[in-house]
């Protein structure tokens, strides 16, 4: 192994998204600084002619929108209806994706998930429904329409709306309502009528409603102003219960007149009635924004018990096409989709319709595939930052652009122990640390990602039976390189990653030395390479706005043997101040470092037009003690578990759990290629000279005994 | 002129301690990075291996006590006694030095350079006597001590120590005295009785001293307890009044005993008479530092008067080597260093003195050599910042670690007009630039700079009569050669320069750049070169610990006429996002930039080991305009003035002054050679193409009319 081969490395428990540069033998993006010969170099300057050469519209809508966070430019929350209305300006067309809360806690767990994947195609907001038999205003319940919002907006990080209704609810109870949505962060609310309860018996009375969506709106502007932003629901075939199309619309143009800012339809099956609805209701007057509520055909049954209960006719065209196909739920799927594209495209092309609000009725493929096929899901082609920023959709974390490297695969876990936090860190991690991180002891949410996961699946991947630390760390190896272990599978997850995306496919020398380390017994849970001005454009390791530089320290961070942890601190010292190390084992008993005791340690940082230097992401001596808990009890909360508490396997777990050291390795170095790895090698090679050593006193003390 | 020698830039307006990289004729840093061929590159590392093969020790005092300002080390106040006891304990001898106040006005402002040259010797502290005649306590009055300790803590940067006698005050005066100077930001007192009033007539009775310096380290004690370091006064020979040497002794151990932390000797002229001091000090318990007070003697009536106010006996050995050339004041000089070094590198050699304190009697040279004979005299190896921060010399500014970079040349008028700022911007300037900057209006002790050097001499320098935009381009250019002009003086200031040192000796490409740029009229105030990670030990554009990088975005702010105001606007937008600029003329009706409203630009930048970015220099576009006034004003209150009020001379300033354009440009590509300069002569080009079409024109009409 030479210099040049370790300067790359993995970042192996993240789910990747500061994907490695693996493609190269070298360095990829040591400059070789030089002062002597420069002139004969810029020829060489690839990343500056690909950064610059691409020009950035600082007017344009459109790279705002993307990366919706961007560097510098002192990030605030903007309303959702401002951002709308800024889109329809420029005609830019988005979707919005509507859910209902799901109905169990492993549910929940599955939506969170899946909504990271829909966030893949940049939805500009998510709609969550009230659901009034879930409890949907208790926050103590995950499931309820509250609790889902509010891990929308923090954990899935979308700019998220709440339905609300209001009509079985007092007007005190609805501002409670509002009161708590507000103290969660969020700021958009779909106000609803809501359905009237049904009569329990025949005796009673019809229930009148109480409350009107028109009230509630009133009360919203009254006790809110502009606080939130407002939408309501319209009818592009009147409500059923109004006494007149013509009725309804003017019930509709009074709750615009009253503050809604926003409409969202009720589902259609032709595009005439949303294209008449929208025009009759631009001839009286009212001029907000109107997103097309679009829900595709998924099956036979289900399509018509919808039907049924939004009091609609689903048309005869589509009733004849469906019946051939009504048993061939694939078919049904097919058409449904095809219909949905069909219609969607020409309401978007007469510009009848500025967006696609999709009712997903919590489902993903057809949703997706529709939106695919519309050219409305944008793969973000950029990354604001190493990591993904709120932007502007939370109201708090807006101005969020810096966090400890730790948490880089749990950043549901870090928002969730950063939740209570007033204000966040901006520009430099500086004395952020100091503010109380949150305990995970009620940290059920994320925790769940394991039972979701059926135990034998797991068991796959992580062994059936551990009989030594050899055999953990060919769990890591498997997870680095991805090749299938002895029982045929890949290990796609480890006990650190909230997400099982396993790692770039890319095999390169850099995965050659994760494997080589984790089979040596130092497993290692994060690391990222040394990166030296690459363009911001990268693709592999750039993020922030065109025109930047990127920059990154090598980083390592691994469970080590207290043999190996000896090793180390005989001869790290002799590479300071190049190599900054933090080492911990579980009691905090052992605790050293030789970097300053509460400076941060910028790792990744960037370089950018008309900014101050943007710097995501820090290693952080305070920090490092939180996060040590954390990573300790994974051991035995998402692996040691796994086993019969006598049987071996867990015990070799809790013996790696009782005894290894957790280290931090950085290297300060960026230019010249990374000794990192060099310096776990002269570890492991001291460790065993010791043990080899020792053998042979013993075997010698064995001699002289026999 | 090729792309590659604009790259480097003259810091003209400067002093230059940030002083450009002229010696190449390529981009000195440009590191030509390159992700295609890193491994060839490799070798060509000089700057990092430079870096880091000077290892850093972290735990010695010495490069800390260098620095004073550690980059990320979160820099705090450190008392002065703690600061001294630590300096002790390394064995490592300093100086510190005593002065008056200056008598007039005047004498202030050369007060305040001596003390610039003298901070580059690095001074542990300066003391400033309570001169009572002067008024002592006025901060209103610019010659009390109370100002001029306030002005070398601020302005000078140096750690103060003030004397403040009691003798002549109610206690409650001098609690007073006290709390001023905390307000004002001193740590340090030096508590005497002081003199007693002269008997003005024989009729009065005999003064009696009603407060002693006992009662005033008792108060200062009781009211502040550790609050300021408390030195206090030793006699080695005993003071005069004193009943007898031993009472003395048992008066300075009460001192001691009440919380004086620090003893400064009277001035002695036998080493003996210090050692002998020193030792009964320790045999009665006395541990606190003893620094010996050394007065050179610098003239031979000087030191006789001297010796007469001390009540101290001129020993005849000295008298005798001072007769046969009392009249030869060189030799008389001479003859006082010489026995001041023997005297102070025996009592250093052998162990009694930690340290020299130097009664200065406000002179600069027999000190100045003294101090280098005996090695005292660091001139420190490296910059902590790009610019002089106070490090832990201030309790408030010790965090300030970012400015922007139009006050560099100005530094004490930053200072001053940022003097009430509770809170000093720390790792990025963000939105520190809210605070109100002080107006200058009263700044008059700065302007006393143009009046201190007769006017004569400066219209050498700025010209006797100047009859064009060009004449003046020309002053400004000869600034930059510093080619002596038509009156055979070197320009060695300008308006905008607080000190009077001229730019660096070497004449480059770059320079040429400038001259050529002035002699065009296009008036360059301030710039800098763009640095693409030079190693921190770098002796021209490094700054901070060793093994770091540091960078630095091109820079360029210069006057130019509103023609080429409009030339520039024509085309500048098409460098967009590479250059940002920003361009306002006197009365703001013009400001323009296509940056970011708020959003400042970190120009100067450095990557250390351990540490966050350190970005101490950024183009901010809110003090920028606060910073556009005092450049504007300097037309006319340093230069115009020189001349009539209706003079041609005057005119011409004041057109300049009433018509030109203020603009600051940034190149943010600091990888590539910086374009500055092109986008310069672009504008020249163009404003020279407008004005000779329009004299085709103007001819072409004049024959028409003939």
């Amino acid at each position: 192994m030479t210099n040049i081969e370790i300067d790359c490395v993995q970042r192996n428990a993240s789910s990747a998204s500061l994907s490695p540069y693996c493609g190269q033998p070298s360095p990829a993006y040591t400059a070789g600084s030089n002062g002597t010969s420069a002139a004969g170099d810029l020829k060489k300057c690839r990343f500056s002619e690909t950064a610059l050469s691409r020009p950035l519209s600082r007017t344009g809508s459109d790279s705002d929108e993307y990366l919706k966070f961007e560097v510098g430019a002192q990030t605030s929350y903007k309303p959702l209806h401002e951002r709308i209305e800024k889109r329809i300006r420029s005609g830019t067309p988005f979707f919005s994706l509507e859910f209902f809360p799901p109905k169990t806690a492993n549910g929940v767990a599955n939506f969170y998930t899946r909504l990271d994947r829909y966030k893949e195609g940049d939805p500009l907001f998510v709609d969550i429904t009230w659901h009034h038999s879930g409890d949907p205003a208790n926050l103590n319940k995950e499931t309820s329409s509250s609790s889902i919002a509010a891990g929308c907006l923090d954990y899935c990080r979308m700019d998220t709306m709440l339905h609300m209704t209001c009509t079985q609810y007092t007007k005190e109870q609805t501002i409670a309502h509002l009161e708590q949505s507000k103290r969660i962060g969020l700021r958009n609310i779909l106000a609803l009528r809501g359905d009237l309860p049904p009569n329990t018996s025949s005796d009673e009375p019809v229930v009148k409603p109480v409350h009107m969506a028109l009230d509630m709106i009133k009360w919203i502007k009254e006790e809110y102003g502009d606080y939130f932003t407002i939408a309501c629901s319209g009818y592009p075939l009147g409500h059923p219960e109004a006494a007149s199309y013509t009725a309804d619309l003017q019930y509709l143009k009074a709750k615009v007149d009253a503050g809604a800012q926003l409409i969202v339809t009720q589902l259609f099956f032709e595009a005439e009635a949303y294209e008449r609805f929208v025009r009759d209701c631009r001839e009286i007057g009212i001029t907000v924004p109107i997103l097309p509520g679009i829900m595709p055909i998924q099956g036979y049954e289900s399509i018509r018990r919808i039907a049924q209960l939004s009091q609609l006719t689903i048309p005869e065209s589509i009733l004849a096409a469906l019946e051939p196909i009504k048993h061939d739920d694939d078919a049904v799927r097919n058409y449904g989709r095809h219909a949905a594209v069909e219609m969607c495209k020409r309401i978007l092309a007469n510009g009848t319709a500025p967006a696609i609000h999709m009712y997903t009725m919590n489902r993903e493929g057809s949703c997706r595939e529709i939106l695919q096929e519309l050219g409305l899901w944008h793969k973000r082609p950029m990354r604001a930052l190493p990591w993904e920023p709120h932007g502007v959709n939370h109201p708090v974390r807006c101005k969020e652009d810096v966090r400890p490297i730790f948490w880089s695969a749990r950043p549901k876990s870090y928002i969730y122990r950063t939740r209570d936090w007033d204000d966040f860190p901006n520009g430099r991690w500086g004395n952020s640390s100091s503010p109380a991180f949150n305990d995970l002891h009620d940290y059920y949410l994320f925790n769940l990602h394991s039972t979701v996961n059926e135990k034998d699946k797991l068991r796959d991947m992580f062994g059936h039976e551990l009989r030594s630390i050899e055999d953990v760390g060919r769990v890591f190896a498997r997870y680095i390189d991805q090749k299938e272990n002895e029982h045929g599978v890949k290990v796609t997850t480890l006990p650190w990653n909230e997400q099982e995306s396993g790692v770039q496919a890319e095999t390169t020398l850099i995965t050659d030395d994760l494997v080589w380390c984790n089979e040596q017994g130092v497993l290692t849970l994060n690391s990222q390479p040394s990166v030296n001005g690459a363009p911001s454009t990268d693709a592999l390791v750039g993020w922030g706005k065109p025109g930047g530089y990127c920059y990154q320290k090598a980083y390592l961070e691994c469970f080590i043997s207290s043999e190996n942890a000896n090793s180390l601190l005989e001869f790290i010292d002799e590479h300071n101040p190049r190599i900054n190390y933090h080492i911990v084992n579980r009691d905090g008993t052992l605790d050293r470092s030789n970097a300053e005791a509460t400076t941060p340690i910028a790792v990744t940082w960037g370089v950018f037009p008309g900014a101050e230097i943007a710097q995501p992401t820090v290693v952080d001596p305070i920090s490092f003690r939180v996060w040590r808990d954390e990573a300790y009890d994974l051991w035995l909360t998402n692996w040691a578990y796994l086993y019969p508490k006598d049987s071996g396997s867990h015990t070799v777990i809790q013996d790696i759990h009782d005894s290894f050291c957790l280290l931090t390795l950085v290297d300060n170095d960026f230019v010249r290629p990374s000794i990192l790895f060099e310096v776990v090698r002269e570890m492991v090679k001291r460790t065993e000279a010791r043990r080899s050593t020792s053998e042979v006193t013993e075997k010698l003390a064995a001699t002289f005994v026999a």
